[in-house]
């Protein structure tokens, strides 16, 4: 039987929301794995809106979470307030600074960053019910955050900044290249690095395909 | 030496942008093979903005072509007006109801339509230079509209009303499926119908490898 999966989408574009790459190698994956997949996004304000040509934020505007995410998922996307943890095998969420700036409030707080309820929620329903989770380039600080006390091991790379701020949450740091996975399995977390170091796409995808047969094999 | 190679965008979403897939399996297919890539967008300001989980329109809002692009580009992208056709070995344009609402006008006026005048430009100055172009899924249609009267052989898949449009133009359309490529060897244009038909992402990447492949073979 095809394994459910929900991936958490932060938005639609590297700087303010899901990094797209990340998403669609994410999706392509799981569909390739005949994976039944069920993509999720909060309705909630975006914390800014970023001009992706030059970095700046664009002041005066603002975007939906929602929203931005259906089009990284072409339409098909739930509210996160309506699914639950346990209703699927896995949880998989990609990266982009969405993550740390609309899932959570890492990009402003650091250490002392409040997670949304919502993906706070999920991640603890997931992880209660022994299923499997799956945290792509900045989204292993999230999963610290909610997980940090059971001494979750993960990786974003080699960054000391994102490392420290894991190690704060109690949860355990390791060194990863960009093709490789960390593995986590007495807390069923798997994780890598993707764009938190690779230039290439190919890179970043040899990761993610490599994260999802595990969290798939491990489901 | 590594080809170059142009890549045109349309904004970012697939009901009123670049269709997101389509453009990433490109930038993939691309850089796998070693291509030189330049990403470029028009600077002007999209047909209008469509709630990606509703289909809907939002009324009030606007967007800028190049700026949604630059989201799809991860930054690294170039204003259209400043590149030339012939500077490139090749032009590949991706699909997304934006080719048919901001590159063109071809969603309101159909055959009726004007295409945006530095798309046309960049078309016709890679296509007099003797340029390899690749246009996927409702981009035929761009191209047709520009280079019709070559008698140029394209495909859309086989959607009988953008088959009319491309005919009317003087083009030959040619039914294929998804994982297809049609090539004109005396005009050096490859086409693939990519989400016109397709269902799976699988299927939309391989006639997309293979347009890049053949596309770069050409080139």
């Amino acid at each position: 039987m095809s394994k459910k999966v929900c991936v958490v989408l932060a938005g639609c574009g590297v700087y303010d929301g899901a990094e797209i790459y990340e998403s669609v190698f994410t999706l392509l994956a799981l569909e390739k794995a005949g994976a039944n997949v069920t993509c999720v996004a909060p309705d909630v304000p975006q914390m800014h809106v970023i001009n992706h040509a030059t970095g700046e934020v664009i002041e005066g505007e603002g975007r939906n979470v929602f929203l931005e995410s259906s089009r990284v998922a072409r339409g098909n996307i739930t509210p996160i307030a309506d699914v639950k943890g346990g209703d699927f095998d896995a949880l998989v969420l990609p990266g982009g600074f969405g993550v740390a700036k609309n899932l959570s409030t890492i990009a402003v707080d650091g250490a002392g960053a409040s997670v949304n309820p919502d993906v706070q929620r999920l991640i603890l329903e997931a992880n209660s019910a022994g299923k499997v989770i799956g945290a792509i380039c900045i989204a292993p600080t999230v999963v610290a955050k909610v997980l940090g006390e059971k001494k979750v091991e993960l990786t974003i790379g080699n960054d000391e900044g994102f490392a420290d701020l894991i190690r704060s949450t109690g949860a355990i740091h390791c060194l990863a290249s960009v093709t490789d996975i960390v593995v986590d399995e007495s807390n069923r977390v798997v994780s890598t690095p993707a764009y938190m170091l690779g230039e290439k796409m190919a890179d970043v995808q040899a990761g993610i395909d490599k994260l999802i047969a595990k969290v798939l094999e491990m489901a």
